[in-house]
């Protein structure tokens, strides 16, 4: 099976998504700047959740592009990971009508975290499947970013209950800028064309 | 007719009903876990008609993938199962609402069973054209896995009004069970490359 | 210019706007028979517009066929059409809601016409380009079928004004009739394989 | 990387965007004309938005048509474009409901403002990448009507606030005219097929 199909329909869920979660910024009544100021947090939060959205794909992109071939069982590790994606708008939705709260903020740690280790089964189903010395195998290595992602996720949710949320939204943030390099790796090692 | 735009048609329109029924999880008004227990039932729901339209994307790919060229009747029995599909986040919203209420459940399972039944117009309205010695018409085959699904739904369908909604969930989640096995009959025959 | 991205952007938006006229059947209060009742108007409603979708998408895809490059006009023309059909949702929602009310159906019959015309002014665009003695001009012909539907919708129109709305409704449904046979000349005359 | 996926995401997000505009005409209850007089100014603005992300769609379509491959800091460039068109349903929505007050319109200015800076940056880290002889480089040349646009966006904020709304809005019909000539250079430029 070629892959068209599984980028095809990871597009428009993905797509689907991103425009979704601009939909909880609610038009307010009235035509004056302090209608806007309770939408702030709704805002930096789509900001946060589109970036996540924004990496999956990229990485997304990236991986598919290394791969040539998939079978069933990577069509279901390809919908498990948007299964987790797809709760992104209603944990967004959550954490920012509730301002950053302390439980919303661990929820949303935790479909990052879900999503997080659903790409990992990705990776390792498509690698099981095209070989140790596949281009994907050699690009992911020892794949250190998506094992500190998931650890960061864990502490994240642990510094909500035990700290508080602003820490857990710092890693947050800081594991989506180390995320916003895309991984090169793939880039370099691929063939010129597809 | 190439089969590629009835492909992305089709794979637009699930990727919308699948994102269209997470937000059936509405944001809950409150920030601590109580107000996350009402939606647990409506989380399970959405659990089901996720796997549910999974495993009629992944059929649909593996089915089109054995196909080489459509005809308009093929469009129209696309669409025909595309409309049943489609009413896939009502039926499960009302489901869901009433906390797998009787009725509730018996018209989850009729679009479920005219969603099946669809889909054999579908194979049948392929196999006619490519003809009985087609690759479709081998990898299909007697089809029991279509016929004892459609019995499946008549039967949960009766038990709702005749017994009780549990038993009909219970075949609900059997045969998206059984149809999570991909239909590695069509990879089996297919030549290596489309 | 290839006329794959005009395919996909029109797909996505028919693809849309099918699904979102699904969710004007508003999940209700309660779970006996009789709160299904009030929903069977907007019910019939969607089948009618779903079908004049359907029709859209299905001579969208086979003209597309006969068409090797698009220019800046054609896309143009094609967002003009896709502007008319994304009024479907509001004028099938408005006229589903009260149930069939003259003005509503009225304005339902102004929309189809326009798309109507949208659509005629895209094929003219094309075989403006591609020239009279291209495939699309001799499958289109003397395009009677697009012609006599323009007049069956003024004519609808004006009956909802001077006679009932379920004269409109009629000739809205027997159009649809007509154009649920796809158009085989393009079929016929197009070569085996793009 | 081939622009394949990056125009299929694209064109998604894009479609979404223009059919979840036209749910902001809300369905309004009452059957008769004086129900739809409050939906005029929203139904005006539609159309403005509409244009809008067709153009954005056209020129989107006609530079990738001029690309041969993308890297990772193209996808982030596409991206953060998406970003701003994202809040286009937003403003037009809080312009519409408010009747072009003031501060909406400077605002729906603001994020034309964005969505056109982005369009820049997507178009230098492109050119950046295929260089200064390029197809794209020739064929936007001194880039005359992107660096108009910018300017006249910021004079309509301004006239927002030191004169009246209603010359902001002239402003952006004006720009949108300008645009939906296409960028025939790129037309003219492109080798025959691609």
């Amino acid at each position: 099976m070629p892959t068209t199909r599984l980028e095809a329909f990871s597009d428009g869920v993905l797509a689907i998504i991103i425009t979704i979660m601009a939909l909880e910024l609610k038009v307010p009544h009235g035509e004056d700047l302090s209608v806007l100021a309770p939408l702030l947090p709704v805002f930096v939060n789509y900001i946060l959740s589109f970036v996540y959205v924004g990496i999956y794909w990229s990485n997304h992109h990236h991986m598919m592009h290394a791969v040539k071939r998939v079978s069933g069982g990577v069509l279901w590790a390809n919908l498990h990971l948007l299964f987790w994606l797809s709760l992104l708008p209603f944990v967004t939705g959550w954490m920012g009508e509730n301002h950053f709260a302390r439980l919303p903020t661990a929820l949303y740690g935790g479909v990052l975290l879900m999503a997080a280790i659903a790409y990992s089964i990705l990776v390792y189903t498509i690698i099981g499947e095209e070989g140790a010395g596949s281009l994907l195998a050699q690009a992911i290595g020892r794949d250190r970013k998506g094992k500190l992602s998931v650890v960061a996720y864990v502490v994240a949710i642990a510094l909500c209950f035990f700290v508080n949320q602003w820490s857990a939204q710092a890693i947050y943030a800081l594991v989506a800028l180390v995320w916003l390099v895309p991984d090169r790796r793939i880039e370099r090692i691929l063939p010129p064309a597809r």
